[in-house]
């Protein structure tokens, strides 16, 4: 069974105490209104945590983060302890079972409300089976994403950098990447530069270097990107952030798509020119990540 | 009280008769899944419709427009006489008022639902009073829409010229007008062109000719643009759409945004500087785009 929980009001400026502000509803049953700006405008953010063997992971990083995307779009500051008890939660009503997903919405709630009201949600669901994905890997393709690399601090309105409800075009380009046999993507600027995936993380192994496209490029920070990090550190690899032209991938010597629930998949072809496979290293990153305990 | 209609099933290919397919619902209950693509990810598209005395204005552009946006998204095609019947039955049972809107939402549907199915509703809304605009006109900013004005062709993937519900941006490009004291926004291209409106469509008188930007520059045709089209042209103006850099704006003899529910709204500034208002020209193009009877 799925479990859903509204949390409401959401405000951190509201006095409201955490129990208060918690409500189990049914998501088989409508929840949301045809007048929220969610719905008609993609007005609002997300975040999705991994969960595994009953432990949500990275719970600070991606509330810092779904507190940062709210902060890009005006969006009242959420009260973030009460979004925690929601995702903890939704983990404790939750079949066990070894991984899933939680979600958190939150919009702008419904357009022209008296008073104005952000409408947010927190949600379990099944993670699907990525074990293949993590072993075998996955075949990209590079898809310009239309932007030159520097277009972020210059045009703040263009929300780049902010995980947004406004997903059609991530999943328009995922829908392209099946149509040319692929599986996933990584967008590339307008000017040559490698980006992120439209729902990943890019990370690249030069030799003993660890890079990933630098996040000033308008880039969401990726929370497993970051958690990889730290565990390549262990291994005696230097990590970065760095600008990457989409020229030098040919020159990888492994490369991964992170994300918080499929974790690392290698990329085993992008554009169908064959990629190495470091199977023993992500195996064993991957053993890293999915260990991770709060 | 506002009426809502949810249409289902959507899909022109289903058997099923045209009056079966509409439920007339309550708006002020939720009717949409937080399951549905449509909130979880901006994936789906809409249509906004004037409705003045009671008619419904440019039915079948708006109509025509719908389908295609559909159809960039890789969506079901639409039932059009099912959501043309519903659009009708809206305005017919709501409280008769000079001028209202019509708007339709069609997302892609609760995830991973078997099978398959579309979401879609048709709400009538209030107008809002628009006479201020119409007469004395907007101060708007040009903002950069960071693609370059060749990228639809290209890359069918970012969804330009598609009204999707992933519209964050547009909200965004409003705040920033709105921070820097202005009314509303004119999108240019990384590469110097003048593009569209987040909800309008630009005209520019240059003497007796009156141009829009092009539309092979990925923007939304304007329904009303091609109304207002017809009107110039009765006038013994000539229409066309062209490629139009943002310096040339200073040049114009009057700017107007198009749109369906404020009609033809005068620029009366960009970027603080001052643009001839066409008080006469002006009044008797919204009193043809208010007077349209299908």
């Amino acid at each position: 069974m799925t479990v859903c929980i509204l949390v409401s009001p959401l405000e951190a400026s509201d006095p409201t105490p955490t129990d208060g502000r918690l409500q189990v509803v049914d998501p088989g049953s409508p929840q949301v209104s045809v007048l929220d700006l969610g719905v008609t405008r993609g007005d609002g953010v997300f975040e999705v945590l991994g969960v595994v063997g009953g432990h949500a992971q990275a719970v600070d990083a991606h509330l810092s983060r779904l507190q940062n995307s709210a902060m890009m779009l005006d969006l009242p500051a959420p009260d973030l302890e009460a979004v925690r008890a929601a995702v903890l939660q939704v983990v404790a009503l939750s079949e066990p079972v070894p991984e899933m997903l939680v979600k958190i919405v939150l919009t702008r709630g419904v357009e022209d409300a008296e008073p104005a009201a952000a409408t947010c949600w927190v949600i379990g669901l099944p993670a699907g089976d990525h074990e293949e994905e993590r072993r075998r890997g996955v075949s990209v393709v590079l898809l310009d994403r239309g932007y030159p690399h520097d277009i972020s601090s210059r045009a703040p309105w263009l929300l780049t950098g902010a995980k947004t409800l406004s997903y059609a075009v991530n999943k328009a380009a995922l829908r392209e990447a099946a149509r040319r046999g692929a599986d996933d993507v990584v967008f590339t600027s307008s000017d040559g530069y490698v980006l992120e995936g439209p729902t990943s993380t890019l990370l690249a192994r030069f030799g003993t270097r660890i890079w990933t496209p630098a996040i000033a490029q308008g880039l969401l920070p990726g929370t497993t990107q970051a958690a990889a990090f730290e565990f390549f550190a262990t291994q005696g690899l230097s990590t970065s952030e760095v600008l990457l032209r989409s020229g030098q991938l040919a020159d990888a010597d492994a490369l991964w798509l992170a994300s918080s629930v499929r974790m690392l998949a290698p990329v085993r072809s992008v554009d169908g020119w064959e990629v190495p496979v470091d199977q023993e290293l992500t195996a064993a990153a991957n053993a890293f990540l999915l260990g991770r305990v709060e």
